[in-house]
Protein backbone atom coordinates (compact mmCIF):
# COMPACT_ATOMS: atom_id res chain seq x y z
CA UNK A 1 0.00 0.00 0.00
CA UNK A 2 1.52 3.67 -0.81
CA UNK A 3 0.92 5.87 1.39
CA UNK A 4 1.97 9.74 1.40
CA UNK A 5 3.84 12.07 3.59
CA UNK A 6 2.03 15.56 2.61
CA UNK A 7 3.59 18.60 1.87
CA UNK A 8 5.72 20.11 4.79
CA UNK A 9 5.21 17.31 6.91
CA UNK A 10 6.50 14.67 8.62
CA UNK A 11 5.91 10.75 9.33
CA UNK A 12 7.59 8.34 10.92
CA UNK A 13 7.33 4.56 10.30
CA UNK A 14 8.46 1.25 12.72
CA UNK A 15 10.95 -1.56 10.58
CA UNK A 16 11.62 -4.80 11.51
CA UNK A 17 15.21 -6.12 10.57
CA UNK A 18 14.53 -7.62 7.42
CA UNK A 19 11.65 -5.26 5.98
CA UNK A 20 12.00 -1.93 3.76
CA UNK A 21 10.84 1.68 2.97
CA UNK A 22 10.02 2.69 -0.92
CA UNK A 23 10.37 6.42 -1.12
CA UNK A 24 9.29 7.98 -3.84
CA UNK A 25 10.19 11.52 -5.00
CA UNK A 26 6.39 11.68 -6.44
CA UNK A 27 7.32 14.80 -8.27
CA UNK A 28 10.97 14.54 -8.53
CA UNK A 29 11.82 18.24 -6.96
CA UNK A 30 11.49 17.14 -3.13
CA UNK A 31 14.22 17.08 -1.02
CA UNK A 32 12.92 14.75 2.15
CA UNK A 33 15.03 15.17 5.62
CA UNK A 34 15.39 11.53 6.88
CA UNK A 35 16.18 9.57 10.10
CA UNK A 36 17.10 6.23 11.48
CA UNK A 37 16.80 5.39 15.20
CA UNK A 38 17.12 2.17 16.77
CA UNK A 39 13.95 0.98 17.47
CA UNK A 40 15.12 -0.40 21.10
CA UNK A 41 17.43 2.63 22.02
CA UNK A 42 16.75 5.63 20.62
CA UNK A 43 20.27 7.49 21.94
CA UNK A 44 21.47 5.08 18.81
CA UNK A 45 20.97 6.70 15.78
CA UNK A 46 21.72 7.43 11.76
CA UNK A 47 24.64 9.42 12.03
CA UNK A 48 26.39 11.47 9.20
CA UNK A 49 29.42 12.54 10.96
CA UNK A 50 30.13 7.95 11.61
CA UNK A 51 28.55 7.58 7.92
CA UNK A 52 31.47 9.68 6.29
CA UNK A 53 34.13 7.86 8.01
CA UNK A 54 32.50 4.73 7.33
CA UNK A 55 32.13 4.89 3.59
CA UNK A 56 35.22 7.27 3.29
CA UNK A 57 32.79 9.76 1.07
CA UNK A 58 30.32 12.49 1.89
CA UNK A 59 27.70 10.94 -0.95
CA UNK A 60 26.23 7.22 -0.23
CA UNK A 61 25.51 5.21 -2.88
CA UNK A 62 23.17 2.30 -3.90
CA UNK A 63 24.51 -0.73 -1.64
CA UNK A 64 25.94 1.32 0.53
CA UNK A 65 25.09 0.56 4.56
CA UNK A 66 23.95 3.53 6.44
CA UNK A 67 25.62 3.28 10.00
CA UNK A 68 24.69 4.66 13.92
CA UNK A 69 26.25 6.76 16.28
CA UNK A 70 27.65 2.69 17.51
CA UNK A 71 29.16 2.84 13.57
CA UNK A 72 27.08 -0.15 12.66
CA UNK A 73 24.87 -0.80 9.91
CA UNK A 74 21.01 0.42 10.83
CA UNK A 75 19.73 0.59 6.93
CA UNK A 76 20.79 -0.32 3.76
CA UNK A 77 20.27 2.08 0.43
CA UNK A 78 19.63 -0.96 -1.61
CA UNK A 79 17.78 0.66 -4.29
CA UNK A 80 18.43 4.35 -5.95
CA UNK A 81 16.87 4.87 -9.28
CA UNK A 82 18.00 8.87 -9.50
CA UNK A 83 21.05 9.88 -10.09
CA UNK A 84 22.40 9.21 -6.41
CA UNK A 85 22.82 13.12 -5.09
CA UNK A 86 21.49 13.21 -1.71
CA UNK A 87 23.13 15.70 1.05
CA UNK A 88 24.37 14.46 4.28
CA UNK A 89 26.40 17.54 5.63
CA UNK A 90 23.51 20.26 6.02
CA UNK A 91 21.61 19.89 9.62
CA UNK A 92 17.69 20.22 9.13
CA UNK A 93 16.12 23.43 8.52
CA UNK A 94 14.85 24.91 11.78
CA UNK A 95 12.79 28.33 13.16
CA UNK A 96 15.57 29.81 13.18
CA UNK A 97 16.63 28.92 9.74
CA UNK A 98 13.86 30.71 8.64
CA UNK A 99 14.04 33.89 10.43
CA UNK A 100 17.67 34.22 9.19
CA UNK A 101 16.02 34.08 5.67
CA UNK A 102 13.91 36.83 6.84
CA UNK A 103 11.19 34.95 7.92
CA UNK A 104 8.52 36.69 10.36
CA UNK A 105 6.35 34.56 12.58
CA UNK A 106 6.34 30.86 12.22
CA UNK A 107 7.43 28.46 10.01
CA UNK A 108 7.06 25.00 9.13
CA UNK A 109 10.41 23.09 9.48
CA UNK A 110 11.82 19.40 9.49
CA UNK A 111 13.11 19.43 12.75
CA UNK A 112 9.51 20.31 14.31
CA UNK A 113 8.41 17.70 11.72
CA UNK A 114 10.37 14.80 13.29
CA UNK A 115 9.44 15.57 16.76
CA UNK A 116 5.78 15.81 15.77
CA UNK A 117 6.04 12.24 13.77
CA UNK A 118 7.64 10.72 16.06
CA UNK A 119 5.19 11.69 18.89
CA UNK A 120 2.59 10.41 16.44
CA UNK A 121 4.01 6.55 16.72
CA UNK A 122 4.83 7.31 20.44
CA UNK A 123 8.58 7.02 19.84
CA UNK A 124 9.62 10.77 21.39
CA UNK A 125 13.41 11.38 21.23
CA UNK A 126 14.64 14.67 21.78
CA UNK A 127 17.97 14.34 20.41
CA UNK A 128 18.14 15.72 16.55
CA UNK A 129 21.31 14.00 14.24
CA UNK A 130 22.69 15.66 11.36
CA UNK A 131 19.93 14.14 8.35
CA UNK A 132 20.38 12.19 5.88
CA UNK A 133 19.16 14.73 2.92
CA UNK A 134 17.40 12.48 0.34
CA UNK A 135 17.56 14.43 -3.41
CA UNK A 136 19.11 17.38 -2.00
CA UNK A 137 21.36 18.47 -4.56
CA UNK A 138 24.59 20.01 -2.49
CA UNK A 139 27.86 19.83 -4.37
CA UNK A 140 31.07 20.58 -2.26
CA UNK A 141 33.48 22.61 -4.27
CA UNK A 142 37.27 22.46 -3.44
CA UNK A 143 37.35 25.09 -1.24
CA UNK A 144 34.88 23.93 0.65
CA UNK A 145 32.23 25.97 -0.54
CA UNK A 146 29.26 24.72 -0.95
CA UNK A 147 26.07 25.33 -3.76
CA UNK A 148 22.62 24.81 -2.94
CA UNK A 149 21.62 23.11 -6.11
CA UNK A 150 18.22 22.05 -6.99
CA UNK A 151 17.33 18.17 -7.13
CA UNK A 152 18.61 16.02 -9.86
CA UNK A 153 16.24 13.51 -9.39
CA UNK A 154 13.08 12.82 -11.99
CA UNK A 155 9.59 11.98 -11.58
CA UNK A 156 9.04 8.80 -9.78
CA UNK A 157 12.67 8.34 -8.83
CA UNK A 158 13.00 6.05 -5.86
CA UNK A 159 15.15 4.74 -2.79
CA UNK A 160 15.20 1.34 -1.33
CA UNK A 161 15.97 1.50 2.18
CA UNK A 162 16.52 -1.86 4.10
CA UNK A 163 16.42 -2.09 7.69
CA UNK A 164 19.71 -3.88 9.71
CA UNK A 165 17.99 -3.06 12.82
CA UNK A 166 14.42 -2.74 14.41
CA UNK A 167 14.48 0.62 13.54
CA UNK A 168 12.24 3.42 13.39
CA UNK A 169 12.37 5.83 10.10
CA UNK A 170 11.56 9.75 9.90
CA UNK A 171 10.75 11.28 7.03
CA UNK A 172 10.37 15.18 6.39
CA UNK A 173 9.46 16.27 3.23
CA UNK A 174 11.27 19.67 3.60
CA UNK A 175 9.48 22.90 3.89
CA UNK A 176 11.85 25.07 2.27
CA UNK A 177 10.40 27.52 -0.22
CA UNK A 178 12.87 30.57 0.78
CA UNK A 179 15.49 29.28 -1.83
CA UNK A 180 15.01 27.04 -4.62
CA UNK A 181 16.32 23.54 -2.77
CA UNK A 182 12.74 22.03 -3.47
CA UNK A 183 12.97 23.01 -7.42
CA UNK A 184 13.18 26.51 -8.94
CA UNK A 185 9.45 26.74 -8.37
CA UNK A 186 10.38 26.69 -4.30
CA UNK A 187 6.42 24.58 -3.85
CA UNK A 188 7.05 21.65 -1.44
CA UNK A 189 5.30 18.98 -2.44
CA UNK A 190 4.17 15.45 -1.01
CA UNK A 191 6.19 12.19 -1.59
CA UNK A 192 4.90 8.59 -1.26
CA UNK A 193 6.36 5.36 0.39
CA UNK A 194 5.67 1.72 0.61
CA UNK A 195 6.72 -0.72 3.45
CA UNK A 196 8.08 -3.61 1.97
CA UNK A 197 8.34 -7.27 3.26
CA UNK B 1 49.56 30.97 31.98
CA UNK B 2 49.88 27.67 29.28
CA UNK B 3 48.61 25.00 30.28
CA UNK B 4 48.67 20.60 28.28
CA UNK B 5 46.35 18.51 27.08
CA UNK B 6 48.35 15.65 27.43
CA UNK B 7 48.45 13.16 24.53
CA UNK B 8 45.60 11.17 24.11
CA UNK B 9 43.71 12.60 26.66
CA UNK B 10 41.00 15.43 27.18
CA UNK B 11 40.44 18.92 29.30
CA UNK B 12 37.10 21.28 29.45
CA UNK B 13 38.04 25.07 30.41
CA UNK B 14 34.90 27.27 31.13
CA UNK B 15 34.96 30.93 29.28
CA UNK B 16 32.88 33.78 30.22
CA UNK B 17 31.37 35.40 27.15
CA UNK B 18 34.61 38.01 25.79
CA UNK B 19 36.79 35.24 27.03
CA UNK B 20 39.10 33.37 24.30
CA UNK B 21 41.04 30.40 24.24
CA UNK B 22 44.50 30.08 22.37
CA UNK B 23 45.31 26.74 21.53
CA UNK B 24 48.82 25.99 20.32
CA UNK B 25 49.56 23.13 18.42
CA UNK B 26 53.06 22.34 19.81
CA UNK B 27 54.70 20.19 17.87
CA UNK B 28 52.34 21.04 14.51
CA UNK B 29 50.64 17.17 13.98
CA UNK B 30 48.28 16.60 16.43
CA UNK B 31 44.80 16.98 15.73
CA UNK B 32 42.28 18.38 18.10
CA UNK B 33 39.13 17.55 18.65
CA UNK B 34 36.89 20.62 19.62
CA UNK B 35 33.59 20.90 21.37
CA UNK B 36 31.78 24.19 22.79
CA UNK B 37 28.41 23.75 24.84
CA UNK B 38 26.51 26.23 26.21
CA UNK B 39 27.33 26.98 30.04
CA UNK B 40 23.82 27.56 30.61
CA UNK B 41 21.76 24.60 28.67
CA UNK B 42 24.14 21.84 27.55
CA UNK B 43 21.43 20.92 24.80
CA UNK B 44 22.52 24.29 22.96
CA UNK B 45 26.09 22.78 21.03
CA UNK B 46 28.64 24.28 18.45
CA UNK B 47 26.95 22.16 15.60
CA UNK B 48 29.12 21.28 12.56
CA UNK B 49 25.91 20.65 10.44
CA UNK B 50 24.22 23.95 11.60
CA UNK B 51 27.67 25.63 10.42
CA UNK B 52 28.29 24.47 6.83
CA UNK B 53 24.28 25.79 6.56
CA UNK B 54 25.58 28.82 8.21
CA UNK B 55 29.13 29.63 6.73
CA UNK B 56 28.29 27.97 3.05
CA UNK B 57 31.51 26.00 3.47
CA UNK B 58 32.57 23.06 5.09
CA UNK B 59 35.60 24.96 6.21
CA UNK B 60 35.49 27.36 8.39
CA UNK B 61 37.97 30.34 8.45
CA UNK B 62 39.83 33.31 10.13
CA UNK B 63 36.64 35.68 11.58
CA UNK B 64 34.42 33.21 11.09
CA UNK B 65 31.70 32.54 13.87
CA UNK B 66 30.85 28.87 14.72
CA UNK B 67 27.20 28.75 15.56
CA UNK B 68 25.47 26.67 17.60
CA UNK B 69 22.37 24.16 16.64
CA UNK B 70 20.41 26.69 17.46
CA UNK B 71 22.51 28.94 14.62
CA UNK B 72 24.07 31.53 16.75
CA UNK B 73 27.44 32.55 17.56
CA UNK B 74 29.14 30.31 20.23
CA UNK B 75 32.97 30.92 19.19
CA UNK B 76 34.82 33.25 17.25
CA UNK B 77 37.75 31.43 15.04
CA UNK B 78 39.41 35.14 15.65
CA UNK B 79 42.80 34.21 14.86
CA UNK B 80 44.45 31.33 12.89
CA UNK B 81 47.92 30.60 11.99
CA UNK B 82 48.03 27.74 10.35
CA UNK B 83 47.15 26.69 6.98
CA UNK B 84 43.80 26.89 7.85
CA UNK B 85 42.75 23.29 7.11
CA UNK B 86 39.95 21.93 10.05
CA UNK B 87 37.59 19.35 9.48
CA UNK B 88 34.37 19.60 10.55
CA UNK B 89 32.65 16.25 8.45
CA UNK B 90 34.06 13.68 10.60
CA UNK B 91 32.95 12.10 13.95
CA UNK B 92 35.03 11.77 16.80
CA UNK B 93 36.91 8.42 17.40
CA UNK B 94 35.70 5.94 19.67
CA UNK B 95 36.57 2.69 20.89
CA UNK B 96 34.22 1.29 17.63
CA UNK B 97 36.26 3.39 15.42
CA UNK B 98 39.43 1.41 16.74
CA UNK B 99 37.61 -1.69 16.55
CA UNK B 100 36.59 -1.84 13.03
CA UNK B 101 40.46 -1.04 12.33
CA UNK B 102 41.74 -4.22 14.21
CA UNK B 103 42.29 -2.75 17.83
CA UNK B 104 41.77 -5.50 19.99
CA UNK B 105 40.77 -4.53 23.44
CA UNK B 106 40.17 -0.92 24.68
CA UNK B 107 41.81 2.09 22.29
CA UNK B 108 41.88 5.93 24.13
CA UNK B 109 38.89 7.90 22.14
CA UNK B 110 38.54 11.20 21.48
CA UNK B 111 34.48 10.49 22.68
CA UNK B 112 35.37 8.87 25.95
CA UNK B 113 37.65 12.36 26.37
CA UNK B 114 34.73 14.37 25.74
CA UNK B 115 32.70 12.56 28.77
CA UNK B 116 35.78 12.44 30.88
CA UNK B 117 36.91 15.99 30.55
CA UNK B 118 33.44 17.44 31.47
CA UNK B 119 32.55 15.39 34.16
CA UNK B 120 36.25 16.46 35.54
CA UNK B 121 34.52 20.09 35.68
CA UNK B 122 31.10 18.87 37.07
CA UNK B 123 29.25 19.00 33.86
CA UNK B 124 28.38 15.97 32.52
CA UNK B 125 26.39 15.97 29.18
CA UNK B 126 25.24 12.93 27.61
CA UNK B 127 25.51 14.15 23.82
CA UNK B 128 28.40 14.03 21.53
CA UNK B 129 27.80 16.57 18.29
CA UNK B 130 30.34 16.79 15.57
CA UNK B 131 33.35 18.20 16.57
CA UNK B 132 35.40 20.57 15.09
CA UNK B 133 39.06 18.45 14.43
CA UNK B 134 41.44 21.44 14.35
CA UNK B 135 44.02 20.63 12.44
CA UNK B 136 42.40 17.01 10.90
CA UNK B 137 42.84 17.50 7.37
CA UNK B 138 40.17 15.35 5.52
CA UNK B 139 40.26 17.05 1.82
CA UNK B 140 36.79 16.11 -0.17
CA UNK B 141 37.09 15.62 -3.78
CA UNK B 142 34.46 15.95 -6.54
CA UNK B 143 32.91 12.59 -6.35
CA UNK B 144 32.18 13.12 -2.34
CA UNK B 145 35.24 10.64 -1.45
CA UNK B 146 37.23 11.89 1.26
CA UNK B 147 41.28 11.49 1.36
CA UNK B 148 42.58 10.90 5.03
CA UNK B 149 45.13 13.25 5.24
CA UNK B 150 48.16 14.44 7.65
CA UNK B 151 48.15 17.88 9.17
CA UNK B 152 49.20 20.87 7.39
CA UNK B 153 50.39 22.80 10.62
CA UNK B 154 53.32 23.39 11.33
CA UNK B 155 55.17 23.29 15.20
CA UNK B 156 53.45 26.71 17.27
CA UNK B 157 50.64 27.45 14.90
CA UNK B 158 47.91 28.43 16.93
CA UNK B 159 44.09 29.05 16.85
CA UNK B 160 41.98 31.62 18.68
CA UNK B 161 38.46 31.04 19.83
CA UNK B 162 36.65 33.72 21.32
CA UNK B 163 33.48 32.97 23.49
CA UNK B 164 30.26 34.89 22.08
CA UNK B 165 28.32 33.15 24.86
CA UNK B 166 29.38 31.48 28.18
CA UNK B 167 30.64 28.21 27.46
CA UNK B 168 32.34 25.04 28.22
CA UNK B 169 35.43 24.27 25.60
CA UNK B 170 36.16 20.85 25.25
CA UNK B 171 39.63 19.71 23.64
CA UNK B 172 40.86 15.98 22.98
CA UNK B 173 44.06 15.34 22.11
CA UNK B 174 43.16 12.68 19.35
CA UNK B 175 45.14 9.38 20.13
CA UNK B 176 44.93 7.97 16.82
CA UNK B 177 47.62 6.16 16.14
CA UNK B 178 46.72 3.49 13.86
CA UNK B 179 46.11 5.47 10.41
CA UNK B 180 49.12 8.33 9.98
CA UNK B 181 45.63 11.36 11.02
CA UNK B 182 48.02 12.63 13.58
CA UNK B 183 51.09 12.69 11.27
CA UNK B 184 52.75 9.46 9.19
CA UNK B 185 54.54 8.69 12.81
CA UNK B 186 51.42 8.15 13.83
CA UNK B 187 52.06 9.16 17.39
CA UNK B 188 49.64 11.26 19.76
CA UNK B 189 51.24 14.31 21.65
CA UNK B 190 50.24 17.14 23.78
CA UNK B 191 49.33 20.57 22.67
CA UNK B 192 48.92 23.48 24.61
CA UNK B 193 46.39 26.09 25.59
CA UNK B 194 46.15 29.30 27.26
CA UNK B 195 43.01 31.33 28.60
CA UNK B 196 43.02 35.00 26.92
CA UNK B 197 40.98 37.59 28.96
Amino acid sequence: MMETVPARQGRAVRLRAGQAIRIVNTHGSQVVDTWAFNAADPTEAMSMEHLHAFLGSVFPGQGDALVTNRRRPILILEEDTSPGRHDTVIAACDLHRYQSLGCKGYHDNCTDNLHAALSMIGFPCPQVPAPLNLWMNIPINPDGSITWGEPLSRPGDHVILRAVLDCVVVMSTCPQDMIPINGRDCTPVEVQFQILD
